[in-house]
């Protein structure tokens, strides 16, 4: 595995309706986030998604998420931490299954969208997810983001067993606390792939990042989230998979 | 085990709706067929259900079944056979899950209600069942309907792999090729508890019982399916139990 | 129609799972709340609640919730304001079509649950669901919690041009401001029937109850919310409904 | 109206899955087939549909569904003649509180899918839509497939006090009962765009076709199934609805 491992969401196709472009994008990444069925999916996509990631030798994460289709998980719902333990594990067994048909092994776990969100915010949420995990496999590494201070989020994950792989974004812009700017406020996204690329690198030699309030900031970061939504998006990755591998060639 | 163990469907509730009587039966039964979510259940109540089988010290089973709450599952759907292959394998992985953080193993597999009628009347539906359990876990039997002729089925299951559980009802009247009397024909259920007994006992010894059209019929049979939902049934399976119990002790 | 009439939740069983008693309680109300579909109910239960209500001369009002099976509309969803609108206005819509199919008038609409809490909260989300109810039908009254000071909510009526319906519970404790004290607090639900018709009655007349913090409460209320789970909750709706109208007897 | 409508599907988006082309489509049809919910479509989707639909000035008809968002609707389902009324009767109630939102009136039903195919197979299923749609309003015409033989359905329209509106296919190949040839088979979908219009031309004028058995078979419709999934599709519909409007003018 490379230092700056790349990970995407895939798999987010539903029955007939298609989303993504993953044959495109999963060749490139070396962590296939696949959706379980909560927030999309269903098992036939789940096979597919699996049986394509297995073949580009590419490892296989959960991608769970809240019940709601209509909502893509992107909708926070107010679930009890016991809810959230049990619908996570519920959704990473599910996958085990189809790799463990598919003859690969489940390799992590990252929440998607507002459970997501929820869990980065609360950590009474997070140890919900930290009990799925742990107890399903703690060998299994957390995808969690990267912030500022690790601190409070690495003695969590102490506590539950459980290993943390944090991750980082290259076309976001961060505040202050090294939380992602909100989508809603203007520069939120990089859409430039020289920034991209630049953002990607720094976090890659651990260089500081300018926050949105100026300060400097620093991600300790295992793995960078890219998108395969479209073309633009898959030069990107292509372009920060590039960057990557001559920084680790001239290391 | 015992030479007939009773396994009953339970983990049949929803969110706030409660259906059965899982804490009455467990107790009394040798195998619980746990519901998967997608015909009923949760992912809060597999859980529940899971932990109550293992302090009861029975076996836990997957119950997986069409993707259909309103209907519970009784009405078929024409999914393809790798729907089906999925769909299975998928409420399997989600079980197993689930049994993995009770520390417990998953045992078997018993498709439920239409599923288990279709892959019944329909080698390719049967067929992707065992292709789903092969691929998770060829160790696991797959529990199917005792009747006349085993040969067909069991060919099916040595092609792909896969260990086979026949089970048998003690309250149902059978037609003379060992199918189930419909339960729009009347005397297809039996009520009265001595009728059951008796049935159970033939079917453990080997006995013959008179099928509808008069022929006699040796039903082969690993495992009795047993009711929970009432006060009756739940004393008809404490019947069953007793009676199977005796006739082991005298043997 | 009484001056303070019952309004009750009802049609919340699901396919195969039974929930409440409503041919126990519709016969002794005056409003019945019809689930829609979303947190509870489907199309049957719908047809057969309304022709149950319809044949007890009971008027039928539209119960949307949150598209939230699992969690029966009791978990709040971060949902837009649009597709609040667009969820409580589908839901009428549907309940409408089954009333027209059997011959009697949506009369009213009562949210649900997380929803009902939600609007109560947040003004946008109050304006989502009257614009739902405007734009369906804006003679339909919709029912919102009597609470102190009830001009906030009359004047984003008037602007909507929503007709309101203030609803309170002679069994629940209220906060100083009218609101319902949280059930996870103790002494937030009463069991006595003598205080529960007691509070029936004091809110008939415009008596003040005592609020949780001492204070003097007057809610200006046009009905009572009552339960029908199980035998205790119906014979207080009977108690109910004697005393009020033994008050409107001696009016 | 002209004497050949022309019909699409539309509004069969899910939540964040995009499906077809609507705004590419609507403005060359005569009528929009909505999806209610059941196996594509949400409130959001519907409401924006039927916006489109109307300032296109385009008739909004249901297209109702079975329950099964990752089947599509495309899989038959064993739902009994009253679940299928009343899962019909609620999706078009749905739809028209959302045309009432939009001031808009629902104009027809036509059923989608697994459910379509089984309303023409079986004339029990048939009479349970025709009971929904008599139901909700008798004066809205029920869309059905035109066959060689329309005296059977007529019949059982006139029982049930329901208007009919056959459709036919330019893009289809039939068989000698006038049945679609089914698409496992070659040659069961037309490609070549003159074919198509030719097709289109022929139905309008009351000439025959010739049947996949060689036979002739003259189609008595009253609209034209088109399809908007992709340029050469909308090229289609435009080249169809030249050619009848050329018709009309010579007339």
């Amino acid at each position: 595995m490379p230092t700056l491992m790349l990970n995407a969401d895939v798999g987010e196709s539903l029955g007939s309706w298609k989303m993504g472009s993953d044959e495109n994008v999963i060749p490139h990444v070396d962590l296939a986030n696949v959706a379980c069925g909560f927030h999309a999916s269903d098992p036939d996509i789940m096979r597919r998604t699996v049986h394509l990631a297995r073949t580009s030798n590419v490892a296989v994460g959960a991608h769970p998420g809240y019940p709601d289709l209509v909502g893509f998980g992107r909708r926070s719902m107010a679930c009890s931490v016991l809810e959230i333990e049990n619908l996570v594990l519920y959704q990473i067994g599910a996958l085990a299954g189809i790799c463990r048909a598919e003859g690969c092994d489940l390799r992590y776990v990252k929440p998607h969208g507002a459970l997501y969100n929820d869990m980065m915010r609360d950590p009474d949420k997070l140890s919900a997810v930290m009990r799925a995990v742990a107890a399903f496999d703690s060998a299994l590494p957390l995808m969690v983001l990267a912030t500022r201070d690790h601190a409070p989020t690495r003695e969590l994950a102490e506590r539950h067993g459980v290993t943390l792989w944090f991750e980082a974004f290259a076309d976001r812009a961060y505040t202050g606390e090294g939380r992602l700017v909100s989508r809603r406020e203007s520069g939120a996204v990089h859409h430039d792939a020289k920034v991209i690329v630049d953002q990607a690198l720094r976090i890659a030699r651990g260089e500081a990042l300018i926050a949105s309030d100026g300060s400097e900031l620093v991600l300790a970061a295992d793995t960078l989230c890219v998108h395969g939504d479209n073309p633009e998006s898959i030069a990107a990755v292509k372009a920060i998979r590039q960057a990557l591998a001559d920084l680790e060639a001239s290391a």
